[in-house]
């Protein structure tokens, strides 16, 4: 079984609001995850600046450097999102938009997943879709089936502590991880032997 | 004639690269409006701190609070990008995020024309798509054709001085600029009688 | 008010299947419009061949002349349609396709509103963005909020009648009508005067 | 090299003009392909009835069935279509409706690449995005780089005899064939192992 080998995988937050969903959603993750798999979350979105390509000419930013290298060492990537404006938050976007300076490029042939949730009835899957349009440009391998789309968030958390607490929405979560690491490992070994 | 009206339009730039081939779009679109039709810039995306809503708790950013109200008091706005990654550059996206918490919100019932330019042989067309997906949320008016898509961007500009100098091109923003304003002129007239 | 002004409408049917949730949707408009708004059925999307250029060149067929010509003398059209694919049903992809090669062109400037119907989470709504840029080739008005995305559809209906029962689902259609009705006849003022 | 394992393609054409530009792309395929790999034409979109769930009702058409089969047992598709009113071409996308409802889903897991062409400036790129939501929920595994997107299709073939004379275009599509058999060739080592 795939999960049997180890699995490194890392998290990155869309939000930066301290009770946000998606953030309580990645807080969860490394509890969902099958055996042998981690889940260790990136830095955060709010530690880069507005993508400038004079800035970039001085120099790639920290974040961006330290982001890209934990990401090009992992065996897969989480993103964790809501939707802003019926697509991608900025921010999130911001951060992907520095990533994609960097050589070499670390979403090639990496694993991603998405998982998104929101207040409202959609869940956020509009901004999956968009990011799964910048991930063809990166060249990354994205997971398709099934899809977290988390809709009316509000009910699915502990108010008090922010935490996941709807039994389906975490036994989900979970079918995905499993799935996730099963696809992960075929890539490694599509990639290994090739 | 519609144009007979003056209208006041605003641009609202994607890139903040100071040789940006957008940058040298919307310097570009004043000389290229019909008679009656203003085009002034609004801020820069660049001073808008990484959207979170716990920082709008504490209220919004005078960035955010200024733009609103320029483009509140505007007949129309002409977004000018690059794409990054197959979709809207973060900045801009965070940009509108901010603005789409200003109440009431700048963009209801507002036309907007799109113009974007690239180095590559798409245009930015796909940055477009996005940006009319995050409009609908916002309740804007989109206009649609003539789309101004400017691939190939590196071949249309005076490499010293940065200014937009193919005829075709300059030929084709005028033709859009002069289409919108008619637009612009008839959601005045459909808003003002209502 | 707009609704005063008697208004034409035409609806637009994604599905076939007889006891499709989206028919059922169809069938409710014309009792759910505001006073002096008529809706009527456009013909049906089965009756189109597969789009052809060859069969092109040999005359338009006659069920796109007759719906292109009936769209041109509506004040608007509303489209109802499942989502296959997470996309636009073909077959109603194929008769825009083949409205679109009418000349003059029945949706130019044309009010356009979109409800969409699952049985799934989503309500259609993938289909729904897809459409709206083809209606960007198309130069229509996309009419935008409220949204008419109806998900868990088979809670919704009459499980003997097929007809829309669920009341929540019936005032938020007749809030989209009303609205869009409103929008119609602000068009209608913009382009009167022009 | 993974081009030294015999790979068996499948291309469905998207197109039903004779003198289609997608047509002649498909034609020179098999031409351009890596050594050991074979491209063979899917049969015609023209030969499914327009999608109807009653019709689905009384068993599925021979076309989805051959066309179905004959995916399942390939290695790898490759679309190759033109873009119709910036999206999917309705009778592409009816094929593709029909072949969703066979069972077992025969794009499960299967390597996908896309190619499109068009007389305009995009060549076909918004059809291209559009499928790739599509195959999200079909599950397939899609190719990314590099894209093949075929603008000014006019210049490129041959007036008389319809065959793709463009070299750059001929070397961009065997790189995109010769990287696509790499993937292919992950894909099943990938699979097979687990």
């Amino acid at each position: 079984m795939s999960a049997q080998t180890p699995l490194r995988l890392v998290s990155l937050l869309g939000s930066l609001r301290r009770a946000s969903f998606n953030a309580g959603i990645a807080r969860a993750l490394p509890a969902l995850a099958p055996e042998g798999v981690t889940i260790e979350p990136l830095g955060s979105i709010g530690d880069f600046p507005i993508y400038d390509g004079d800035l970039e000419a001085q120099g790639l930013p920290a974040p961006a450097v330290a982001m890209a290298k934990a990401i090009g060492a992992a065996d897969g990537v989480i993103v964790v999102t809501p939707e802003y404006n019926y697509s991608i938050p900025g921010g999130l976007k911001n951060a992907i938009d520095w990533l994609s300076r960097v050589k070499p490029n670390p979403f090639l042939d990496k694993p991603v997943a998405l998982q998104s949730a929101s207040p409202g009835m959609l869940g956020g899957a509009r901004a999956q879709y968009h990011l799964r349009q910048s991930f063809v440009m990166l060249e990354a391998r994205l997971f398709n089936k099934p899809e977290v789309i988390i809709a009316s968030a509000a009910q699915r958390f502990d108010v008090k502590t922010g935490e996941l607490t709807d039994q389906p929405t975490r036994e989900l979560i979970a079918k995905q991880l499993a799935a996730f690491a099963t696809f992960v490992a075929a890539c490694k070994r599509g990639a290994a032997a090739s």
